[in-house]
């Protein structure tokens, strides 16, 4: 499960800390809080005993320092202030607590592929931080954050030896600020959530149809017409590459060219392949518009205004997109056309290579290096572009042997309501990767987890990225075997809720998201329905109920968490209960569970008429009672040895999976769990 | 109840007014949403139907306009889509929901007793808001905002007239920034809730003998010295004055001299009657540093500190403190002694007035008007200084005789943990204040609610000012006759939720600390326990265990807020239940509850143990079971009409009457509601 990297000592410890983790697993999170981090760290060796953490703690930075380490230094205290309610002094001590030793520099731009490295010694005296560069310390610091647990004698960190290193160099995450506008808070809290969990890249998607985000001086009318007054001022974009840079997080911008570009078209429709007129989108789905790739103005744009966006983000990449054309605008301009013809450009992807080919070399032109989403690959592809891929491993294997690096989104798109789980286990290295060469493999840099926006708002945006983000952090940075998912569901919910001390809203937002919908301060029984249910996954939603950018996104589905906890456990314990291998804790619970959704309508049922945004709810509460009754008659059947009846089974799946189908736009998670109860009743 | 200003027509909307009200107290608060203002304005008549609040709503501004209304518009608008989570617009509309005409001009700094009325007119067409200045128009959009809740239609605000005007002109809240250092986001959410509430001054509390709490950049070695680095920049403090002014809120500063100053020795101990050494204090109390009256350089200090600190805080008001000083070390110094029996002050209370006369001629020097606690009035005290009254109403009383102005603090120390009621009821115009004549009640300028910060830290401090606060503002701004208890809690419960959407923290921070203290995902019995208890009140606490300026704040009593919901509630029905006259609902919930707390030591036992901030805590929950058995046997005897036995309801009420006294800093509040169960029980 760990990289044994130093020495056959390694390999006694891990059996230990693999047995830890199991204790973790069977008897509840906190029960083993000590050794629950995210990313589980490439090697550790548990020591004996623990360093208390009192009023007197103190830091002391020894070897190179720079303003960026003193930051962190007060933001690690600040940080575990929150996390213990002691107030710390941020002074000198004759003996620091903590001492960090730092070798060197890192680049004055965070590369990609720097080291990242750290080793942490932690003894019921002291603990040591050692790090070749400040990248190092900053994860550090954060792993020693997330080992401080309550003890019966005060807050502690457990004695241990950590070597620590990332897997993936490439460790993202995207968000999508131009179809719901994310402010700088949101953004700040976020990048916050990011070092505690260790991903150093924050991808942040800028312009879309539904709005460009960023003040450009050059192109004034790009933010002026294009964005309801909603974007960022370039002194915001520099506070935001500042605030990730002392959290260790490169900020690579996408500007989405030539196509989801609507929004440019507002203010500059000379850019556009249409007559227009256009203004800033508002439906969602896949435009039209595209860039007209015939004119030789449409580069002098695009030089000048990369030439300015240069100038905002130091990182060595830069994003320009070039996902979803669907062509319209071209095939209907006819000097497109005439164009296509006289340079031989067969169809519409070889016009779109013509222009990815041109940007390309206007990036390079600054200095940067190309990265875009799977369509901008062709074989003449210069080998530095960087590919991230959104169409799957093959997509990226076949990148990797063709020269070119790339990155992984397939599985990580946050949006479509996935499990933690099913994030988990998708791993870059699998599917075509795993038949690559070394050296094509060492193409594939990482991934990222993708925050796409047009179900999200700054309200509940943390709730579908936290906590389950974390999970994908994990694959990237621990050892690629570390794929328990026991395990990780354990420490997630701790990370989750350590993640609260970070300013994320995840779990706040559920509760008063739910009081704003009834109107009612208290509003118990409908928590108990809001546990029960999730979002659709993947694009239904689309499918089920019209949706566009003046869309209000304050319903149920709104405010459930992409994932339910309550649902996930019941589905176990219905599970093991099914299976005839349930403790009676298990026993009990599902029946507690059962109960309580059962009787749970008549009490929400009357109180659903109050509210426009609850009224539709009304089925769906009525349909959970019916499912718990099915379920605790199959239990009680099962609890009493009895057989239920092969006819009563067969009508009450037919009415289950009935009930699978979504009702409001949300489904009912008891479904699945039941269906498994009552056929275990039927067989039994 | 209200005020009728204009014509008799008044009265009848009163009794429609009243009628709704108590419809609300005996049905749960959000029934009546509509109507859940506070403060209650002057007059206000109920019409027909209701204006829906949807995603086409906007606001327009006519007449008079400023910066600070297009700021005030777009707030409104945010804080609209976070009460209701429609995203809205800020972009001109053919016909706004909202109009807003605002005739001219307020003050360029906000003054004392300005024009702060306002008129709103709802109809199912539209909204009209009417007021003389700015400052109007911003109590008007906080009265429309908590207008605003759900129905079966979506939201909507009720159709209705509303003329307001304030009470009193002088409604503070002061934040004692010295004991504990409050950050600027704090002071900036609490502005916020102000202006929520209508409050219109923010006393800021600046230096104490445990920090001196801004930069002085003439005299800078009083926050290097005197701060531990933490202070407001200058920056900082133009930044908050203009977001107070913003909110039409006032910002007076106090620097409290002669005494409470030790922090300011720490960089100047020249300016002491000691001899020093000085350093920041970190005990709790009244300590012995004073100034050294007798010094010229003692005044040329704080006329040319206070000359900065004008340019700093615009308002004509200067706070000087001037309370508590013990005298001990003008005694100990022979120079000090001397100068008394040269200059024939009798006593060092003669001393200290010589000395505020001193100030008071310094702050009139820089053009401000003084202002100070109870101490600084003397005979001969200039009639427009400003007396703060902590000692009550008495002094307040003696003051506005004597021809100066006041406001009233005793009853609104909010740090001493009393009922919302207790504040309520506390009005500036009883006790000695009643028999004023008219000239002389127009003296008594309103109050202030004061959060002194002893045992408060950034995480918990929003819970002990809200929503007790928003019960003291109403006091302040609605008319006298308004004190309807009942009435109060129902609204307050109300206006509590919505300051949620203000980013006010007072019912998240509970959850996130009961969290850390157990180590807990969900400390379910630890809810149980902490919603039956209170902190100590008065100045209980520092009588039960030591604390100073090191001491962490993160255990139980620093968790619950000040004041129980459960406990008064059950307190409430319980008393219905033992006069016989409870409803069936009460004594299930009577029943619920004492169930509930009887079982809960159970689970909550074994859990103590593995926190040391949970291990005290076990007497605490094993007294609460002890007495809800108590407490349910009475209540069966009470609905078997059984007779308790005198002798076993002595030995009960001895062992209640032991159960009051705290333990572990807590006070159990389900003692007294279970004595008045047990002595029915036993004489019935």
């Amino acid at each position: 499960m760990f990289k044994s990297l130093e020495r056959r000592s390694g390999l006694l410890c891990v059996f230990s800390f693999l047995a830890f983790l199991s204790f973790a697993t069977a008897s509840g999170a906190q029960s083993a809080a000590s050794l629950d981090l995210m990313p589980l760290p490439a090697h550790a060796v548990t020591g004996t005993g623990q360093l208390a953490i009192e009023g007197g703690f103190s830091v002391a930075l020894t070897g190179y320092t720079e303003p960026r380490l003193i930051a962190a230094k007060e933001r690690f205290l600040a940080t575990l202030g929150r996390e213990t309610g002691i107030p710390f002094q941020n002074g000198a001590a004759d003996k620091a607590t903590l001492t960090i030793q730092t070798a060197g520099a890192s680049e004055a731009v965070q590369q990609l592929g720097e080291d990242e490295s750290y080793r942490l010694e932690i003894t019921p005296s002291g603990a040591q931080l050692t790090a070749k560069n400040p990248l190092g310390v900053l994860h550090g610091l954060q792993t020693f954050l997330q080992l401080v647990h309550i003890t019966p004698s005060g807050f502690a960190v457990p004695a241990m030896t950590i070597d620590d290193q990332p897997r993936f160099p490439w460790r993202g995450l995207m968000i999508d600020s131009g179809r719901h506008f994310m402010p700088v808070d949101m953004i700040e809290r976020n990048l916050d959530g990011m070092e505690a969990v260790k991903l150093n890249v924050f991808h942040w998607h800028l312009s879309e149809d539904q709005g460009f985000r960023v003040e450009s001086k050059i192109y004034p009318l790009l933010q002026e017409k294009g964005s309801n007054g909603q974007y960022y001022t370039q002194t915001q974009v520099r506070e935001v590459v500042q605030y990730a840079r002392d959290r260790g997080i490169r900020v690579v911008p996408e500007f989405d060219v030539p196509c989801h570009t609507t929004a440019w078209f507002a203010g500059y429709p000379e850019l556009a392949s249409g007559k227009g007129p256009y203004k800033v989108e508002t439906r969602w789905g896949v435009m039209d518009p595209a860039m007209d790739p015939t004119r030789e103005s449409t580069y002098r744009f695009l030089d000048r205004f990369i030439g300015e966006m240069t100038t905002l983000f130091p990182d060595a990449y830069f994003h320009i997109g070039g996902d979803e054309c669907d062509g319209k605008e071209w095939d209907a301009n006819q000097a497109i056309d005439a164009f296509k013809k006289a340079h031989g450009l067969k169809d519409n992807a070889a016009l779109q290579s013509y222009f990815t080919a041109r940007v390309q070399k206007l990036v390079a032109g600054h200095h940067k290096i190309m990265e875009g989403w799977d369509e901008v690959l062709e074989p003449d592809t210069p080998r530095d572009v960087v590919i991230q891929s959104w169409r799957g491993p093959k997509a990226l294997a076949a990148a990797a042997r063709q020269g070119n690096r790339g990155l992984l989104s397939t599985g990580y798109y946050i949006d479509l309501n996935q499990s933690a789980a099913e994030h988990y286990l998708a791993d870059p290295m699998e599917g075509d990767a795993a038949s690559l060469t070394p050296e094509e493999k060492a193409r594939i840099l990482g991934g990222e987890a993708t925050m796409w926006s047009e179900f999200v708002t700054p309200e509940n945006v943390d709730s579908r990225i936290w906590p389950r983000t974390a999970a994908i952090a994990e694959r990237l940075w621990s050892p690629q075997d570390v794929r328990d998912v026991a395990s990780m569901y354990a420490r997630l919910a701790v990370v989750s809720q350590k993640l609260q001390y970070y300013g994320l809203e995840h779990l706040s937002s559920t509760e008063l998201m739910l009081e704003r919908m009834t109107g009612d301060l208290d509003p118990k029984a409908m928590r108990i329905l809001a546990a029960a249910v999730q979002p659709p996954m993947g694009y239904e939603r689309e499918e089920l109920r019209h949706y566009d950018a003046t869309s209000a996104l304050n319903r149920l589905v709104d405010a459930v968490p992409p994932e339910s906890e309550a649902a996930r456990k019941f589905g176990e314990a219905a599970k093991a209960v099914a299976d005839g291998g349930a403790s009676a804790e298990e026993r009990r619970e599902v029946r507690h569970w059962l109960v309580l959704w059962r009787e749970n309508d008549a009490k929400l049922e009357p109180q659903l008429g109050k509210s426009e945004l609850t009224v539709e709810l009304a089925p769906v509460s009525q349909t959970l009672a019916q499912v718990a009754t099915f379920g605790l008659e199959a239990l009680e059947d099962l609890e009493n040895h009895r057989v239920l009846d092969a006819g009563i089974a067969q009508r009450e799946l037919a009415i289950l999976k009935q009930a699978e189908k979504p009702q409001a736009v949300l489904r009912d998670m008891v479904v699945a769990p039941v269906e498994v109860l009552v056929q275990a009743a039927s067989a039994h």
